[in-house]
């Protein structure tokens, strides 16, 4: 047996507040997912004028954040054409995300969970991403 | 009718054996997958600190491997865009892996299984699979 | 944050000896799947004569003991017609196994995993679970 | 390593002929599947008027019987309400089907390959299936 750290609901509706208050001053409505660190949601949220599609989108780019401990754009640059990963981006029925917005939580060393952004463009969904982890950590 | 060769689960553990010493010789824990000549699961293990979405993908470069008589890795150079096996990697619901880590094993210049590897770098992927295929070659 | 503990590798080799002792003894060859308490998949075994079907199934089962904490067949009984989990089978794309020979692994009153046994009846399939669980406990 | 006896295409064609000769005889147009003992298809032909919902079902028939190794109409038997395997309808993403008109075909005690048929009732589909094992062990 082993033991692990994972984000509880409280993290969550953190990571989420500091999302939708980065999200604001963008204004940018967004679909923000939690997964623990397994991949499995946690927390989501469709703020008024999120995307619909991006309910699945923000979920499985926390899903590949949190399951392959990875940013989904390090996914996004090393499976460009011609690049190691070429062709990943279709793996586990389609979910393995490689656009921007998917971040690993992680603490002491070891991912504990993650956070999926989604709605707006990829740079928009990453900086809210990185926002949420912050006002996270500062509150932590 | 027709005759076949197969791999039974006492070559899976050796090649699983041979995986796993060579992830550990690297530093790389690993998702290592084991299938028939069909495409079908014999034999799967998760290292300690293999990623949880390598796990399906590693079962499906052993799919693929198998059923398609091919390393991964050929379809990865036969997809790029501009060539004709282009975006064949989300066929099959995306089982179809184009990325390297996934061979066949043969013998008697039959395919009678596969080993599918994930986790690492493609390229460390791949090596590890080699290594596998070494390993029981060696305990034949 | 919270902690948790889980099964790890070597506690899933054990319990696929514990239930592959058990099938040998009964004569049924199996398929054995080993999950973390999330319902991802550790390890797996097809015993030479185990079912091509019984390999999705016996995940399945593991992945619905672990991720749902229960026990498969108490889902049978509960989803009986006219029952009020009726038709509960179907979802999750099917996952959602409630055919004996899913248990969870617990510890110290948590769930840390769990094993999934299918191929024989589902009496057989339950007592082989149980078998590996009491040759796991035994050893620990 | 072990080797196995698996259906080869001109069996396959005598099976589908066998099927198509009976189909014929009692006025039902049928979906025909032959697959190998994986539960691969090997062919399939759809009669003029046979249905395409049944297309898929012949072939889920067929994969059944093969690769569960077990006639589809007896796990109807055995997962009426109450029985031990009620509720395994809907495993493998609802591709084990219980429904008559799945057998598999054996020789020398081992399955070798399935014949799945739909399109009448269960009892025409399943009088369609022995029909064409008979006239295949007749023609071997």
């Amino acid at each position: 047996m082993k033991t692990l750290t994972r984000l509880d609901l409280n993290d969550a509706r953190r990571l989420i507040a500091g999302a939708i208050r980065h999200a604001d001053q963008i204004g940018v409505p967004m679909c923000i997912a939690i997964t623990d660190e397994s991949g499995n949601l946690i927390a989501f949220e469709r703020m008024e004028g999120g995307k619909v599609t991006s309910s699945t989108i923000a979920i499985d780019k926390a899903y590949t954040a949190a399951a392959a401990r990875k940013a989904t754009h390090e996914y996004g640059a090393a499976s460009q054409p011609g690049a190691p990963a070429y062709g990943i981006n279709s793996a586990i029925g389609g979910r393995l995300m490689i656009v921007a917005g998917g971040l690993p939580v992680t603490y002491a060393d070891a991912v504990i969970g993650a956070i999926g952004i989604s709605s707006g463009t990829p740079a928009q969904d990453l900086a809210v991403a990185e926002a949420a982890l912050q006002f996270w950590q500062a509150a932590s």
